[in-house]
Formats: C-alpha cells, structure tokens, sequence
C-alpha cells in the first residue's frame, strides 16, 4: 500500500462483439479522499462477472451502462484506509461495490464488514455473495427443485452453476452439470458431487446430455443459451421451470441467428408442457437474503457447498481476464487479486 | 326427444394442417344404457373450443389425442335421460363430458347438477365452465394483475379473452383486447367495458396497440400467437407475465416459420427484462375452483362480468362449425345447440 495513485479500468470505447482489450484503458488518478460518513478502501479482489458484458452496451439492459472513460462498475473486497463513519475502522474488511479500481470511497452504508476468521475474505464475492445468492435465489423461487427431480445447469464449474447443483443435490434432486472440458467435468463430478457432468464441446452433447439424465429435465437453470439449450430443449419434462439468469453465450452476439423461428414453437412447448420460463436478476429477490446467509453460511463451513477460485494477478490483467471469462477459460469464481492478501 | 338413435361426430382421419369436413363423420349408434352408478344424459349443448384443434393430432399435446373413429370428446350440457345412481334423477340438468354426442353414459360422479333458475344452464360451458376457469385461475395465478397495471388479451370476444379483460378491470386494470373485425371490437368495448380493443386485421396492428398501451403491457395473456404476440412483443414491461393459454395461430400450422430464429433473443428479453412465461391449462390450477365458483358466480349474477353465445344448430353443423371456430368466426362462447333447451 505504498502507491499514492488509484489505477483504474476505464470503459474506453464499447464493444462491437466481444470485447478487445482496446476497448479498455488503465488509467491513474489520486487516491480519493472519504467525505462524512464516507470510507475509503483498498481493494485487495476484484470481481469479474459475466454480467459485466452488458454493462458494457450502451443499450437497456438490466444494469445502467456503464459511460464511456466511466470506471467499470462491479463488486471488490479490500481493506479500510481511512473511515469518517461509525462502525468501521482503518484495517477492517469490506465487501463494497467499488468497481474495478484499486481505492474506491463509499458510503458506510453500502459496505459490508467481513469477518475472516469466519470464512475467506474473497467468498463474499463468490460463493456467498452476489454469484452465491444468484444461485440460492433463482434456483429456489423459480426452479422450485423437489426431491427426486433432475436439475441441469451449465458453467458448472463457475461461481453459480456449480453452487446451484450443489443446493440441487441438498434438496434431494439429481444435478447434471455441463461445462467446458474434461478438467472442469471432473472436478464438477467429484469435487462438487453433481452426479454427472458432460463437456459441452463434445460433438454428441445432446445424446449425452439425454443419457445422463434418463428421467428427463425438470429444471433448467439458464446461464448459457446457444448450443446448451439446444441439447436442453428437447428433454425438457412437462412442468419444467427455466430460471434464466444468463445468456452467455449471446453477450457477445447482436444478430437473431439464421431461422427457422422457433419462437412460436417454444410458446407452442410452453403450453404443451407447461414449462415456466422466467428471468430474474439478484436484486430482484433480496428478500430471500437472510434465508440465503443462514443457509449457505451454514452449507459452505459445513463443507455441503464447496466452491473453486480463478485468481489473477493485478490490475492491468483485468481486461485479458474479462475477455477470457466470456470464452470460459476461468475455471471457477474469476477475481482479480490487486493487493496482499493479509488473510492467507 | 323422440330419435331413439345416438348420432355422434368422429374423428374420421387426423388433420394435415387445418381440418376439413372430410376429417369427420357422423355417426349412428345405438343409445347406450347407464350401468350402476351411471347415468344417461341428452345434450343440449355441445361445447366447441380451441382446445379440440389439439385434440386431433396423434402428437403428444396436453390432451389424449382422439382416435381415429373414436368420438370427439368435449364437454356438454344436457338433461338426464335416465338415472341408476343416487342425486340425479330423470330432467335434472347436468354438465358433462360426454363429447360431441347427443347421448352420452358418465359415471355420476363426473356430472355435476346445473341448477337452470341461478344462470342459464349455457353458462356452464362458458362464463361459469372451463373457459371461465381457464381465464380466472390462469389470469390470477400466473398474471397476477395490479392495480393500474396494463392487461391485453386477444380473442377478446370470445369466452376466455372476454373474461379475462373484465376480471383485470375489476382488478384495477388497463384492459386492451384484440379480436378480429370492428364489429367484435365493438363489443368488447362497449359491451363487455374494456378501455380498447384493437382489430388484429388492421395493417398497423403494432402501432394501434402501442398507442392502446401507453404505459406497456404488463401482463399479456396469450391464446393465439402470431402476430398478436408480435405485437405485443416489444411493448413488454419489465417484469411482464405471459400465461400461454392457447396459441390457435399455429394449431393448424406444424412447421416452424422462417428465420431469424428470435428464440435465443426472446431468452436474452426474458433476462432483462425478468418476463415470466407460463404454459397452463385449466385443470392445474384445480385448487382454485372453489375461489372462482364464488367470485365468478358472483360477477355473473351482478353483471359484472358479461358473455356472449354464438349458437349453431344441428349436430350435423358441428364440423363446419368446428372449422369456422378454427378461423375466427364464432362471435362469443362457440355452441352446438343438438336438442331444445327447455329453460329457455
């Protein structure tokens, strides 16, 4: 902590598809100072999400855009500085949403403590913060799982597939995750115990994904599209509940792809079926947050939800790293580690 | 009542896109007798819906499909021939689903008594029957309509959009109805109290609606498709819900319409915009009938909710009755009338 700039990861230009690292720029300006009530941190990790993709479009979408030469929004943990509020002090721990920048000053009232004896300072971005709760929340309000039923979900190494399969065998279901690679199926299956996991680069994915899940699928808990929910569709079982949190795939696609429209058909299945689609974000279900901290604070030192981290090094690695995540090279909750660690 | 033959339609071959007289045949057979517990019921009314479009596809759909020279089935109102179980007795009027017959055996047990001095006993395949039910519970259930919230539903004049449009606006809502002609339209305004209703044959369908809809749609209630859901698409609210109810655009239709494929673009929408899409048919939500006997019997009686019959005669007329239905012809509740109807 012996810099005395703040350097940043500004939006430089938005992406036309996938993002490149010009359209990202690094830039150093003074540390801020905190106002009343206020508390400058340090981060020690950024996170990296897929939603960050969206708010790189200038279009609506269900976070603001970020501006241009804006700093890019997003969750961080560090360390208090200087603090000009009550309840918190130089050297505490902090979960804030400070975006990718190395200081960040926020309202008292928009800062978490965190206590790292009680778990690891960073899984308050992953497992039990906003990815965690992400999988609580949607998996248990919209996909309803019920003991014995066939949960899907993909990105299952990540940060909330691999959560969400995780409650899904808690609540007595059968999980199947689908993620890149025999490494990440591997360690899905028997690091976090799904009971099969497919690699989504197979050229049978969908004869795959069928014999894995015999009794059909019950939920589907959307974090891909594309070739996933091609595979999905088909095996979908009459009162399927679809939380769509995600559509990864197309982030980085602006065009309808080529027809058929299967869009009337789907509407057609929904009937038939009785399938539930619903999309939700996070906040939408805050009022499952207390359900969702008792739970999962509960499961994870428990050891019954277990959770991996694809740490980086330093700021100026963040776009690299944000790029990568859109192609599925992070292998876990992806963070951007910017300072020591006092902690580990 | 003087015929002592039982004249039925059946299902002679399965439709290759929409039906045509020659998929039908009329039939004469014997009038079956009621066994222990059963009882004889003649119709007075055959009940002709959407739903029995699906009906005649050897496809998987919610329903069992008819067989081939089976009867086609559907419900019915008629009046007790003869009795051999307890609570009915010859002259009672019953409803059941004795299908596209004028006579029919049921086990008493799936009739229920129709008492002619409360409604008129028509209603009991309307207003007060399975289109009634179907617009209360799928409205309420999965619509869940807010006060000063925005409710557009298509096929408004009929028995399941025209209820649902009076239940909005007694729940406080915007109702826009869409129906095919100015004539339909007309009653749906002025007759049955909606805010506006849109005749889907104008060319500037989306516009019209758009201006109809000022604040967005918040709940659209889907039972046709097409261009219809078209139009409606881009008006969706955040945070929108669409029971799937029917989709009769596509019921004669078995091929997916050319591209662009906006499947993947409609999950993209349901993400941002957190729409929920639910298919349902009526008997799920079969916990809520004693809730919707009440209110509805209610509405009814008090003029709050409004219906309209569009009676053919002569079970002979049932198929081209049917194919009319098919394409937007009936005007209100579509019945066969096969015998006098005494109360009237």
């Amino acid at each position: 902590m012996t810099d005395d700039v703040n350097r940043q990861i500004l939006l430089a230009s938005r992406p036309d598809g996938a993002p490149t690292p010009a359209n990202f720029r690094l830039a150093e300006t003074a540390i801020p100072e905190p106002g009343e009530g206020e508390v400058l941190y340090r981060a020690i990790y950024l996170s990296l999400d897929p939603y960050h993709r969206g708010r790189m479009n200038a279009g609506a979408s269900y976070a603001e855009p970020v501006p241009i030469d804006g700093v890019m929004g997003g969750g961080s943990v560090g360390r208090v500085v200087s603090s000009n509020a009550p309840g918190l002090s130089e050297g505490d721990y902090v979960l804030g949403y400070g975006g990718w920048q190395e200081y960040a000053v926020m309202n008292a009232r928009h800062l978490r403590k965190l206590d790292p004896e009680v778990v690891p300072i960073s899984t308050a971005l992953g497992v039990l913060g906003m990815p965690g709760m992400t999988a609580y929340s949607g998996l248990m309000r919209i996909g309803e799982p019920k003991d014995g039923e066939t949960v899907v979900v993909a990105a299952a190494s990540g940060p909330v597939g691999g959560t969400v399969g995780q409650i899904a065998k808690l609540k007595g279901c059968r999980a199947i995750g689908i993620a890149g690679g025999d490494e990440k199926c591997a360690f899905v299956r028997d690091e976090l115990g799904f009971d099969d996991c497919i690699n989504h680069r197979r050229d049978d994915l969908g004869d795959a994904l069928a014999a894995a899940c015999p009794d059909g699928i019950d939920v589907y808990f959307e974090n891909v599209g594309g070739k996933v929910f091609d595979a999905v569709y088909p095996l979908l079982n009459f009162f399927a509940r679809i939380p769509v949190c995600g559509v990864i795939s197309r982030y980085n696609i602006a065009e309808a792809p080529p027809g058929p429209d299967r869009l009337p058909g789907y509407f057609t299945d929904t009937l038939v079926k009785r399938i539930r689609t619903q999309g939700f974000i996070v906040t939408d279900f805050e009022d499952m947050r207390p359900d969702f901290v008792r739970d999962m604070s509960q499961w994870v030192r428990d050891g019954q939800v277990r959770y991996r981290e694809d740490i980086a090094q330093g700021i100026e690695n963040v776009p690299e790293t944000m790029i990568g995540l859109l192609q599925g090279k992070n292998f876990g909750k992806q963070l951007v580690r910017v300072a020591e660690d006092p902690t580990r």
